[in-house]
């Protein structure tokens, strides 16, 4: 979509009568616009395009009765102000990831997703089936917004790393671009690990300042040209078996709308969430193509002393979420633990199992 | 839903104007009352529970302006014409699985699934991301009908015996009930296959008629008691890696839907694709407790030899698929086989080897 068009109706937007003021009206009229606010870049691949497509859906089985504009990081508010935005009543909603709220509540982090968590596939389930809706609802009652699921990268990939790893001992003083939950994971198998915000990592990567860095998987960072300056590409993530997405949306001017704009908005997240995960089924493996046909990356599964090292690490973060001081961070820890116990056991003894067994013996 | 409430819906909808003329009228008014007939026997776990969710997200949407009356198997048509049913007139959807209508085009198989196929995942990406869509639309356009991917069981049960399986050598002669191409996958096995009609499946194994035999998987399969008369569960089927569920709609009717409530119903269908999955996850590992704890069922995987000679048995009919001399069966089959070779790689090196990785060192 086109920038100045999109800044002019925010200006717009914001600049005529107030948003609650505005709200009604449009209402009365069966007309309303809101604002969708998103963490990523404009024409960012998968998870931007995905917020494209959520708003369209959300329009079109709407009739325009509510049209929903997006605006790219930094183009209403920076990236990391989108939720405060929707708080503030700069904007009716956000596309974002919940672990990037954690200064909020730490129990955001099990929303999106945690080291040696749940597969999207999991987390869809214990969301919609199980009790992990109803707790993301509480958490994020007190700021009068509320969370739908719209999306999941699916298993990203561990990292981009200019020497190959040879082992946990080649992780000793490694400095490592992982954030969150992941980066205490490295920090506890030996790594110096550091945040650069994404455009930062290609020149720290190519200048030697960083030695290995993560972000998502073969088709965002293709784009963001890693390979041109670290060769071994560590695929399955055990630190980010999932990246589930979030639409957030004003509590009160949700609750507002009728219902059938209610269940249009819930559909719309839920397609989108089987979507968002198609669209990097089909192209993280092109994209991988290209990086090793064409720039000569060399795939690489972890060592297997390093990914039993994370998981030693991971349990000790989830050890001290169950035992948090806040009682809404420990149970739904609680909830997350029980709903895994539950959940893995068909992704293993189902999916799982038959992945492998085709891996084993069927080619074509 | 009340059988009684449903069958005197029915007889008024077909008794009153014939289906076009009633249509016409109702747009006009802004209203819309269309007939979902089903596959599934009443209150039917899992994939029947979906259809009515699916029926609901319709209604609601769009604020009763297309409402969606669910028939059962049965109520209207029995559950093998509900496709005709919505060829005819005679309702407008059918909710199905499209390897049921194999004997209109051999084709339908793949958007159900095939053995050694594709996961729910994969499919999913085919069909929205790939060229699935497109090819199955060509093949239902002779019949007026199209149809949208509404749910998917994911990975099933292998199948119940009476006796564990040693190896290839115990399968010759045994008597199984397991339909479609997973049959011919048995018989090349050894196996004497045969098609039983659910509802006599589990005195069919009590009386020793059978041997064995598959259906679905843990939440299903404990309604219908076969625990009490074979007591080896075989799970992950290499045969039903995944069952892919359709929503047909008459394509002139869907055709002449506004813009709006054709983006409601694809929404729907593709929420539900995620919902039914879901559901399928939450209570599979619940039935399996039970079936364990409750009933002593033995869980077991099949032995490598099986597993190995079933590839090979699918290979066959890989081979026989892409010969086939019907060209859009051809074209299908090659669709279907590049697909999956690109989105497998996926699959095992990311889901897949987390969810082994996680397997061997996690545990909370």
């Amino acid at each position: 979509m086109n920038r100045r068009r999109f800044l002019k109706s925010a200006t717009l937007a914001t600049g005529s009568a107030g948003l609650t003021s505005l709200a009604a009206p449009a209402l009365a009229q069966n007309k309303l616009t809101w604002r969708m606010v998103t963490c990523w870049p404009k024409s960012f691949p998968g998870i931007g395009a995905s917020a494209e497509r959520l708003a369209q859906r959300i329009t079109r089985a709407s009739a325009g009765r509510l049209t929903i504009q997006v605006y790219s990081a930094g183009e209403l508010v920076p990236p990391f102000q989108a939720l405060d935005a929707v708080i503030d009543g700069a904007a009716e909603m956000c596309h974002s990831s919940s672990y990037y709220w954690q200064n909020k509540s730490v129990a955001l982090n099990f929303f999106a997703g945690l080291p040696y968590g749940m597969t999207m596939r999991e987390q869809s389930a214990w969301i919609h089936e199980l009790d992990g809706q109803a707790l993301w609802d509480e958490i994020y009652a007190p700021f009068g917004v509320q969370a739908f699921l719209c999306g999941n990268s699916g298993n990203q990939a561990g990292g981009w790393f200019r020497k190959e790893l040879t082992g946990l001992d080649s992780v000793k003083g490694l400095r490592f671009r992982t954030p969150g939950f992941g980066g205490r994971i490295w920090e506890k198998l030996g790594a110096t690990v550091t945040n650069v915000p994404p455009g930062e990592i290609y020149p720290a990567l190519q200048s030697g300042t960083l030695d290995a860095a993560e972000f998502a998987g073969p088709f965002n960072d293709l784009a963001l040209g890693f390979y041109q300056a670290a060769s071994y590409l560590y695929l399955s993530s055990f630190n980010e078996p999932a990246q589930g997405v979030e639409l957030v949306v004003s509590k009160e001017k949700f609750q507002a709308l009728p219902e059938d704009l209610q269940q249009i908005v819930r559909d719309a997240c839920q397609a989108e969430t089987d979507q968002m995960t198609n669209s990097y089924f089909a192209n993280d493996p092109r994209a991988l193509k290209t990086l090793v046909d064409q720039h000569g990356v060399q795939v690489r599964d972890f060592p297997e002393d390093i990914k039993q090292a994370g998981a030693a690490a991971a349990q000790e973060i989830y050890a001290e979420l169950l035992a948090s001081e806040d009682a809404l961070t420990r149970r739904t820890a609680e909830s997350f633990v029980d709903a895994m116990r539950l959940l893995r056991g068909r992704s293993e003894s189902n999916e799982g199992l038959y992945i492998q067994t085709r891996a084993k013996y069927f080619t074509l």
